[in-house]
């Protein structure tokens, strides 16, 4: 393979919103200032190797469907980095600093975990190279723990005892590899972790298996030297039944319960949030409220389909309502937004790669500007504000400090007689949202 | 109103399955032992006072349906005394020794606070007097803190303060008057607990207002003396979009993070465990995992509908699992099942009542019968114990004892080379469930 | 009552996208002309009687919450005709000349048929002469048939067969006066019609009475000489668990089988397109490719929650993709877009009333606007074209015409070898969609 | 490969309720005569080719998992040969008499459409030869329109004109084979028949476009005298986001609207059912009540998930329903059961292929036993009938004769009064059906 691996594509620019090129940011805009920072540090936005580079287009009833002009049809190590020198050039044409990875996606399963281990360390040479000169660095690594049927019964859930060492195994490597490259953060995603029927599974065993897991990660992160965050990843369903981090919620009491909730956030993706029967919004302000807010999957799903479509977020309210949250953490660094997201399997052109994360990167860029807007106009905070004025009495201190007992309460309710309950605004709260856009 | 409620309606007894009478058990036999417990010890069976005499039939379409001859139309102290009659003369034919109750379902609000205590001490006597030389008393008692608009915003989360205040009055009184009639248990349902969206919402502030007000209500049993324990019931939504004990394990969050998890245990109902997306199974597990199931809210929804539609539970395969959870806690004592279940809207005759209690019964009672059946046969839990059994192992051991550490890890793996993983063998395990029966 | 009934509220005017307003529109200005025809009458928005001046804020689990100053607490005439008055002032202030009512919403229920139609009389005179000298009439009006417990089985569907002649005397009536009063379509919405278990349900039975019911109601409304349109509104359940009318489609099917298809033509609802599991953008095309989009219930429900929450419309993107459908229909007349929504049960305010239709006319004026632009800008119909090309050729057109067996159509495909199959382009068909907005 | 496929595998016997044997039937026996006819042919249970034979266990996230010992690797047309007999062997040790195939599942896909064809008819000629000396044959055939990434866009409703001819072409060949072998009906299932987004699909067309192809079909099918049912397998997506053969209701709406009716029946599928917001149930009846019951697809989904899991079907209250509509359809002949159901990824002895199908038929065996039981005793079908008893009185008949207008109702209505509406006692139902079993 010789040459650029987007002939065709340009350095993809900010041009504003009144562009019509679909190669071309409209509100994405990475070195302008928004409240003190610049854009590309409120995202750190950064690609996903799987869905970029590694996604097929196949589904539960369909075989592959994209036929990339540099993939040879092997996997090879020498295709593995030829594929890592093309998501190189995609970062740098998109104008992105960070990418995330499964040890497996990036380099070819061997015949022995040593043979695994070896393609690795060739192709995170081949990363670490092309990293230099760049600002290019891994938001998070993690290791493909479904994919291989060892794991079928989970990782580190497996009812057999030799998967769960297999899994350490992928997890200690993989780790490593992230530190190596200056790698940010360290993901889990359980997706076998969980269960198909309760019928044959010991549910209780099972999770403490995972909570041993986990300490044995905490341990190694520390003895290694490795200073990036460790993140939880909840996801309800699919492949399994019911997986064990559900949602954030279910996250943050398993880690409480087994005194892990210092060590651990959250990877929170939205369209995990849906398949939960919540709203991303409400799962990043779970996660938050909870200390727990780590870092931030870009994606959304269809609101009429039971499962998982990682699609491009493209829903402007949607992203102001995600940014709001990212604001009020602060930022969200050392995390980012992760482009958790693919192309729909009937989009074939090479230009599509572009062409979707333009469009979430521009949307979610739109979703700053808004809530920043509403922020600074003050009108939806001030409603808020006022709505929960009468706990700035005397009374409401009381109560928020634990002064208040149930006799002094009822004291109180008997001198105040029947409350006066005010309107809830909810219309004007959305009309205040939405004319803000 | 003279003499009997129920006039055609006899004692009901046990007769059997092979008998054709509505009125009549087929698998409910109170006094009968199994596995060295009486039947009505397994399940301590409890009418829920609102469905069964205050549930009207109206539904958020239609108005009310029920027109109990007993009824005079009004809301009254000595209609609601009569009305007690009527619950006492329904448990003792149903030979059921436990009841549910709202403070508002049997007595009436009144113009105040001091008002409506009047009227539920009224009521309260009455239900003393008619409770002795039986062995009749409350399962639990609770506040309703959701029917009233000034909860409109929420109780213990309302934005208002002084609707906080009542909220605690009335907790106050709805405990001590459980306490006086012997309750064992006093059950918080936050049905406003919550919010319809969050852009008028501090989620923040309401949840520590919800912990304060819980602190304050351990406070207060531990001041009265009353031993009962206190019950969070679970539900994810409806009134509200977002209720915030969600399920199980959110309940269990919040419990562990204001640091109440000694202090309470959950009420799970199986209507609000499949709206959470998870089966009644799954539900009642987390909970005995957490250490906190406590009670039963035995009834069952729809499976395709997303509101809750509190019916009768008539699977017998569903009622099977929840007694294999109910087995493996050791009982549910002191909670209980308590039919948080309603007449269907056009079900109108007197004898529906019986009929519904009768086939939720019977339908529990074949579920202990076929629980301890699967037990004793063994072949589904040898299944289980076979499946895991590579964690009896020295490795397992290790690993559950926290001395396994990555690299230690890593070297096993590699001493094992690939892993066998046999077949989880789910439709033998469902095979066995389903001929048991 | 004397004087205004919204005395602080202004009539409510166009003053664009910038004011702080929140009593004035911002896109919607009934006046301006766009592609041809006037705002108000591309979108002929009415008020429906029954959410804003009967919705009580009542839910499953809670009393009413709105206390409407002119309300006196009766369910009288004279009630009635003040609140008739008030909707007059309503619409004239809103700057809407439609309105939609049930019968029993906007005259009280009597003791007998001839009462209840004696009360309706007399509102009915009031309201013809409160339309007096102005363009106010009904968009449509419809018979209630599924609060009162006489139709908890149905109506038309009922299991009894007096039912149905009570709801046949009913329809007659309501559709009487909607004619009367110069009303322009008149819906059937069948909330009981459907069951809640074909356990005790024949099925069968009650669909051929409801085509009977229908079959005399078209004979009904010639024999009077009203022209208005016949419409069904689908919706999938709620209260029933299964409503015949489940969604477009399947009340194709039933006008299709039962000989009805050109009598009637759909009124489409949001909220019960999403409940159905569809968008309501596929309802919407569902009904105009069976010739069948005779009114829109504007409104939207909560993506998370499984009943009907009827909100304002307030998502920008949902309101384009429905003007869309209504661009291609070459607009919604002689049918409308009514207001099928409802205040939230904690805005208590009556400027809230106004707040909520400013915000949801705004809203599908935005969406207007939006739809025009996308479609003068033509790259999305571009799209489209181009995707769909390989059609207008020869072969097409054969296949179109039905000219194309299968023997053709082998010795073609053998003939081109394996197809070239392009992007489908999703990615840039929604950067397109948001960008344009 | 020699010898036997499954060496340890005795053939399956009826050994009745009591057997510990998982490889013998516990309910199903097919030559006991039940209402007149043999258990055999009230079922005609057919094996799925593709589930049972090219399953491998992977799901969305993971890999193959199974690995049959007569599988060789290769999808070469010699291992297609070998693969039949094994299907053969199965067949005849389960003691059942249909199979069910696509025609890409039994013989590998070639590198042209001639050489697809020849393919087929190698693997075809050994499927004759195997059928010869028993009653084998199948039950249906069809053609794969889904899992070439050419059918990407659809097959018949593709937006390229050249893959609707390749459609064509391959379901020509399809249903000649299916007429070769006997088979005694042929199914489309049109799972890339949909849309992922309306913003790039024009849906009048395609729709369009799907008539033309049915036409086509029809009129070959008369031509080489193939006298089988034609059958549209109903689905709402997966894998598109909406497919146009959403339910039973849509696929009856788009066979009348295109004149298509009497042509088709429908194969219902009780996992696609429940994915639409159905009971199987209700796809039954209603499809039973359309004329239109053609074949089942005996399968069941998991009720908290929002995909197509296609579990065998081990509900006995199911099965009983889904029985039910069959013995009031008459029985399913010309069509049958067929286990559109597959193995657990996780389920990897052979062994469960067998245990999982036996499973399937002795729950549907039951579920007939069970619903002769109810039919046979007759107490439900008591309370039905009367339930609609006022239905046979004269005004019944009036109004079902269709000589009942709103004039003479409405007359009818004021003679008749308030009409009393009695119970209809859904609970009672409940019980007698739960209790049968």
């Amino acid at each position: 393979w010789k040459g650029d691996f987007f002939p065709g594509i340009p350095q993809i620019k900010y041009e504003g919103p009144s562009t019509k090129n679909p190669l071309a940011y409209r509100w994405y805009n990475a070195e302008e200032e928004i409240l003190g920072k610049k854009m590309k540090d409120w995202f750190r936005f950064s690609v996903a190797f799987w869905h970029t580079f590694r996604g097929t287009g196949g589904d539960p009833f369909g075989a592959a469907t994209k036929y990339w002009p540099w993939e040879d049809g092997t996997n090879s190590v020498s295709m593995a980095k030829r594929r890592m020198r093309a998501n190189f050039e995609f970062l740098k044409k998109l104008g992105v600093d960070w990418w995330c990875f499964h040890d497996r996606d990036i380099a070819p399963d061997g015949n022995s975990l040593e043979e695994s281990n070896n393609n690795l360390d060739e192709v995170i040479e081949l990363a670490k190279e092309l990293q230099k000169g760049s600002k290019i660095k891994p938001l998070w690594g993690t290791a493909q723990l479904f994919l291989h049927p060892r794991y079928m019964h989970g990782g580190a859930t497996s009812s057999e005892v030799a998967v769960y060492a297999y899994a350490a195994a992928q997890v200690k490597k993989a780790m490593e590899v992230t530190h190596y490259l200056g790698g940010e953060n360290y993901v889990f995603w359980g997706g076998r972790e969980g269960y198909q029927t309760l019928l044959n599974t010991d549910m209780g065993r099972e999770l403490d298996h995972l909570a041993r897991f986990f300490e044995a990660a905490v341990a190694y992160k520390k003895k290694i030297g490795f200073n990036g965050t460790l993140l939880i990843e909840p996801k309800p369903q699919e492949p399994t039944k019911h997986q064990y981090d559900w949602d954030a919620a279910t996250a943050a009491n398993f880690l409480r319960k087994y005194g892990l909730i210092d060590e651990f956030k959250l990877n929170i993706e939205c369209n995990h949030a849906t398949l939960s029967g919540h709203t991303c919004h409400h799962e990043l302000e779970t996660a938050r409220l909870n200390g727990l807010l780590g870092n931030i999957d870009a994606n959304t799903g269809d609101a009429q389909t039971g499962w998982d479509t990682d699609q491009f977020l493209t829903d402007v309210g949607e992203a102001t309502m995600v940014m709001t949250s990212v604001i009020r953490n602060g930022g969200i660094a050392p995390g980012g937004f992760n482009f958790d997201a693919k192309l729909r399997r009937e989009s074939t052109d090479v230009e599509d790669l572009f062409i979707a994360h333009i469009s979430g990167m521009d949307t979610m860029a739109r979703g700053l500007r808004n809530a920043v807007k509403i922020l600074e106009e003050g009108s939806l905070s001030g409603l808020v504000q006022k709505r929960y004025s009468s706990w700035d009495s005397e009374l409401g201190k009381q109560i928020e400090e634990g002064k208040a007992d149930f006799e002094y309460l009822e004291k109180k309710a008997k001198e105040f007689g029947e409350p006066k309950v005010p309107s809830a605004k909810q219309e004007l709260a959305e009309m205040i949202f939405q004319s803000s856009m």
